[in-house]
């Protein structure tokens, strides 16, 4: 088992990660000494390992389990008041705790939820996807979508624990295997050449779900992530290079309409946007490009999704909620492993979007 | 004008108090230097008053106005996600401000929003009731209703600065002012004799909303609950003893049914029920408990609400969300200027509500 601590500054918290290692949930469930515990997972995690969660949580206190649609459309507030429901229901109070078991989607739902029901209850993120372990473990991001965006509402709620239990990624599919690697290149490419290195090495391991090499590269993204936010937990300033390939793939996700395509799918192409951007800022090289395109398609993901409006893309890209004012920060690539955050010249913008596969 | 510093330790901010200041808004808007305003207020305060507001306002930066309805059954989802849509469709970004124009409701809603809207925005309070000013102007609390209970959602998000023109209050209804009132005396008895005495030297005064009075009482009122919350930010202890009256009175208002009594008559009562509890535990004297009846009648506030059942009472404690595991804390007096956080015997409290009026 490796564990990865994560220094947030009002609660540092530990992320346990390797095969088969749920047990360990017992001991961090104890840790808390909970009055009551509400898991939240969706239908199709649910049916795999919600029992075995609800076995080892009501060894210890009283438990419910709540059980969501499953997918990124369901990121509403419909699903969200059930969780609010249940807990309100079963009565839960301030000391009763939330297990968030799924991916992306349960873990932001669950814990918004545990951030606002009565103004915060404690959380334990049990992630099943790889994204969710890779993005999701660290940062204390919450939220929800609206119609009018992504995320829009939010919390930011740091967990008590978290347990990636490596085993899960097993019944992962494949598409959602790349979508996680997605954001461990993005890592790569942000903040550390030589890890970069490391996952071009390592990438058929981790496609074929090698447990050692996953737990052991999981580890460096959150390790990664984890110094970006705690020198920044409220997002104010370095924290942005995160979101490297993120400006670019919201839009996508959002033009394609949400669920066509996967997160980690639209920030793979969003990656390659921003490489291509860099390279034509003479930043970096175009073999960077080269390099950083085929790392991207060994991973299985799409490095670019045509056929989107390019103008609807620059608007929803203003109207990102990272966006201010109409002026879009992108985040660029000095070199492969060194980020930073600029604007970028329309002529420059539009170009990367044509040769990406956007239609005028 | 009065300067109260109110020291919260990640976003120390002032309270500013007196007749006809609120043109001090336009230089607290400027200092956030937002980049679009959102004033939310109810029908009832928005036809005195939103216009002002947004005169200020919009001569600084874009400004749109929500009106909600008016009414503590309004502190509900349908009109808390008004304010969601009017951010979203007036595409607020992170650097939008929400001004908050009304009483406790339309604080707690506005200030909710404006911490869930993109992870948290900044928002201004610009009080209108005698409530809102002495309760909601300090500690960051906010939130709205479920079904289920009272201001079972939240966040805690501190204001920027607070803008509390006493020249408001002359429109409000009597009833109101007293229902500020009780929050007042609940300072005075649970932190300051000495300003208990003020409180009732001074109460003839402050029913007539003597302006220079009502700002210098409620500053003092301020600056307690200011101390007691800068020790304990997130209510894990002192900050407890703020809700003095409030187990009682949450039960009284959930029982009676919201709207029936306001949250200020039905703490007046839960004061009164404190003392005596106070009185039967051998704390204070009959002739201090004979002092609190006489300032809460004097201050226009019931002292009982009669035929409430008693044992759903006791239910509706065991579940209100201050208490744990079934356990009531309530807050008791050990002097008229000091409380404490105890559980109560059960046959001291059946007493105690019998006396109060409430029926087996």
């Amino acid at each position: 088992m490796i564990t990865v601590d994560v220094q947030v500054r009002e609660a540092p918290y530990k992320i346990y990660l390797g095969e088969g290692i749920l047990d360990r949930l017992a001991e961090e469930i104890s840790a808390q000494n909970p009055s009551s515990v509400l898991v939240v997972t969706n239908v199709t995690v649910g049916v795999l390992y919600a029992k075995k969660v609800c076995e080892i949580s009501s060894k210890i206190c009283r438990t419910e389990v709540v059980y969501l649609p499953d997918g990124e459309r369901y990121k509403s507030w419909a699903a969200f008041s059930e969780i609010l429901e249940a807990l309100a229901q079963m009565k839960a109070d301030r000391h009763s705790l939330v297990i968030a078991l799924g991916g992306g989607v349960v873990g932001d739902m669950a814990g918004f939820a545990a951030a606002i029901y009565m103004r915060g209850i404690d959380f334990i993120q049990v992630p099943t996807t790889l994204l969710a372990l890779v993005d999701s473990s660290v940062g204390g991001k919450t939220g929800m979508n609206m119609r009018a965006g992504k995320n829009l509402l939010g919390a930011f709620h740091q967990p008590k624990a978290v347990i990636a239990d490596t085993a899960f990624l097993t019944t992962l599919p494949r598409r959602e295997v790349s979508a996680g690697l997605a954001e461990i290149i993005k890592h790569g490419l942000l903040a550390d050449a030589k890890y970069f290195d490391e996952i071009e090495r390592e990438i058929d391991k981790l496609t074929a779900l090698d447990h050692e090499v996953v737990a052991r590269v999981v580890a460096r993204s959150c390790q990664i992530k984890a110094a970006v936010v705690s020198r920044d937990a409220k997002e104010k300033g370095e924290r942005a290079k995160l979101n490297l390939g993120h400006t670019f793939g919201h839009a996508i996700e959002k033009l394609a309409g949400y669920g066509t395509w996967l997160h980690g799918e639209a920030v793979a192409c969003g990656l390659v946007l921003a490489a291509r951007a860099s390279q034509k800022l003479g930043k970096i090289s175009s073999s960077d490009v080269q390099r950083i395109i085929a790392l991207v398609k060994r991973a299985g993901l799409p490095t670019e999704i045509p056929g989107i409006s390019l103008s609807k893309a620059i608007e929803a890209m203003k109207s990102d909620k990272k966006s201010s004012g109409g002026v879009i920060r992108f985040v660029l690539l000095n070199a492969i492993g060194e980020a930073y955050v600029d604007e970028l010249p329309e002529s420059i913008l539009e170009e990367v979007l044509l040769e990406g596969g956007f239609v005028k």
